[in-house]
């Protein structure tokens, strides 16, 4: 099988694992790429070294390509990126900001670069930057989202129409099935990050996955709609934040009672009233925590057995 | 090829037309049916003996087979269905209500039915209900949509796991590859709703037609989010709805600024500013004014040519 985003980041499975915050650490991004995907590490939830140590435990762990998720409005940028040349690092996905900023540097020190978009703008913004690839997410997606609200239905065959760059789709990807409508719709691989988020090597706390595992449908809501939508589970805290935007407070009334901290007092400390346990719709479809190569596997199985299951319409 | 749906129905393709106020009159609903697939009389926008004038034109229009939508929140609604029995109807699409209220009696009256559903809950008590399939719409859908905001993406794995019932997907579908994605995430069938609402056959204003062509990714917004979600293109009346929920208007205030007859103003007079232009997501993605004999042919060719493009990935 021919596939660009398997031959640009030489993986052999067409699944990219998110690089999401307090989840992403080096037993995840070495499981995903020991079993052929390629494994992220969250740079978003890292000091600079703290992050290096992760990277040098992944080179440890696994000899297959893997890459550095960072988000462009962290704080310490800079340094991060530093860490990442440094340590010799092929891949990057960048994403929450402009990636004009960067590709073209990152690209300079021999970085396969992709950039997380939700939008045409950002698509069209990603081929002047020159980026490798970019990763389109629809709303369904867990934490960060764009403003425009689209789904991946709708997402993935409006940017496909839009540019030639590989197209990985995320937002609502969690299984073979959900990877042969991605790449139905017009992508060339999937990101999948809940049910990551959710598996053995994750490093999110236990109290936070066995919550997700018993979540239903309607529980993974969309708070922040009017500032920069994140999408998470309903608890005692997301409560509050939606109360405050349905009584009409301001922008910053509302960025006051979100405070700081609030995804590691949720993802990593487990705290599941006051913390921000943000997850991607398909919470609902995820019954277990398992390890990760048994995730894969059954992906890639998935996916064969339901191309095997189509049936061509008689015109 | 065997389709449960194209079975149950009697039909070629496993095409369904959304039966939308304004849209679906004897025109749309026998090009439809002419064409391979599904047609609907939309009768939410119509009084029970408009309802019988269209059922008999579409009965000259086309011999094949064709049904009604009713919403059964509709105030005329035993009018409506008594008409339905009248004429001989012999497939119903219910919405917006209590599937437990008619399904029965439309059965013994030899009539299938299909009810539309957003969630688990009404997908069991379809089952309970004894529907004949249930239409699951994501909310990209235009028009009225669930309160949980689930995807296509996600609803239809989620449906597929909790009932044994002919699932017909709804919400995001436009074209062969969104059939085809459908399909994959384990639907029988899709209801199109958008693309066949701008087609030449549609009774919707020229100028409505025109303005959904002219849409771009972000306009067809959810408003009514916390009384009864409905998927519209942003216009002046649409603004005020949401402006009046994000200062935090009360449900009572909110519905006074909606008026009635909002539908018949945007979608059947073609007022841009004033009128409700429900429309689905989809709309950013739907460029011409066509008739549906070529919409249907186009999506069975884009559907099998999709097919035969996917790969087996080499576990």
């Amino acid at each position: 099988m021919r596939n660009r985003v398997c031959e640009l980041f030489s993986i052999r499975y067409p699944i990219i694992q998110g690089g999401m915050v307090w989840c992403s650490g080096w037993e995840l991004a070495s499981a995903v790429s020991n079993a052929g995907g390629l494994g992220l590490i969250g740079s978003g939830s890292m000091e600079p070294e703290v992050l290096r140590y992760h990277i040098k435990k992944t080179k440890e762990a696994t000899d297959k390509p893997f890459g550095v998720n960072v988000p462009l409005i962290y704080s310490h940028i800079e340094d991060i990126i530093r860490v990442i040349i440094e340590e010799k690092i092929k891949i990057i996905v960048t994403s929450a900001g402009n990636p004009l900023l960067y590709t073209r540097m990152l690209k300079e020190n021999g970085i396969k670069v992709a950039h997380v978009v939700s939008n045409i703008k950002s698509a069209k913004k990603c081929e002047e930057a020159g980026v490798d690839a970019i990763i389109c997410e629809g709303v369904e997606a867990g934490g960060h989202n764009g403003k425009e609200e689209t789904t991946t239905m709708v997402l993935i065959p409006l940017i496909r129409e839009n540019t030639s760059l590989p197209i990985i789709a995320a937002g609502g990807i969690f299984s073979g099935r959900s990877m042969l409508a991605a790449i139905a719709l017009g992508a060339d691989a999937v990101q999948i990050g809940s049910r990551f988020a959710v598996s053995k090597e994750s490093s999110a706390s236990i109290k936070y996955k066995e919550r997700i595992i018993e979540s239903n449908e309607g529980e993974a809501i969309l708070a922040f709609r009017k500032i920069s939508p994140v999408r998470m589970l309903k608890n005692k805290y997301a409560e509050e934040i939606l109360n405050a935007e349905n009584n009409g407070l301001s922008k910053d009334e509302i960025l006051k009672i979100k405070g700081k901290n609030r995804t590691k007092f949720g993802i990593f400390d487990g705290d599941l009233d006051e913390g921000e346990l943000e997850i991607g719709q398909v919470a609902a479809l995820i019954k277990k925590i398992e390890i990760v190569e048994i995730i894969i596997n059954e992906i890639i199985t998935d996916y064969n057995n339901a191309i095997k299951s189509l049936q061509i319409i008689n015109p």
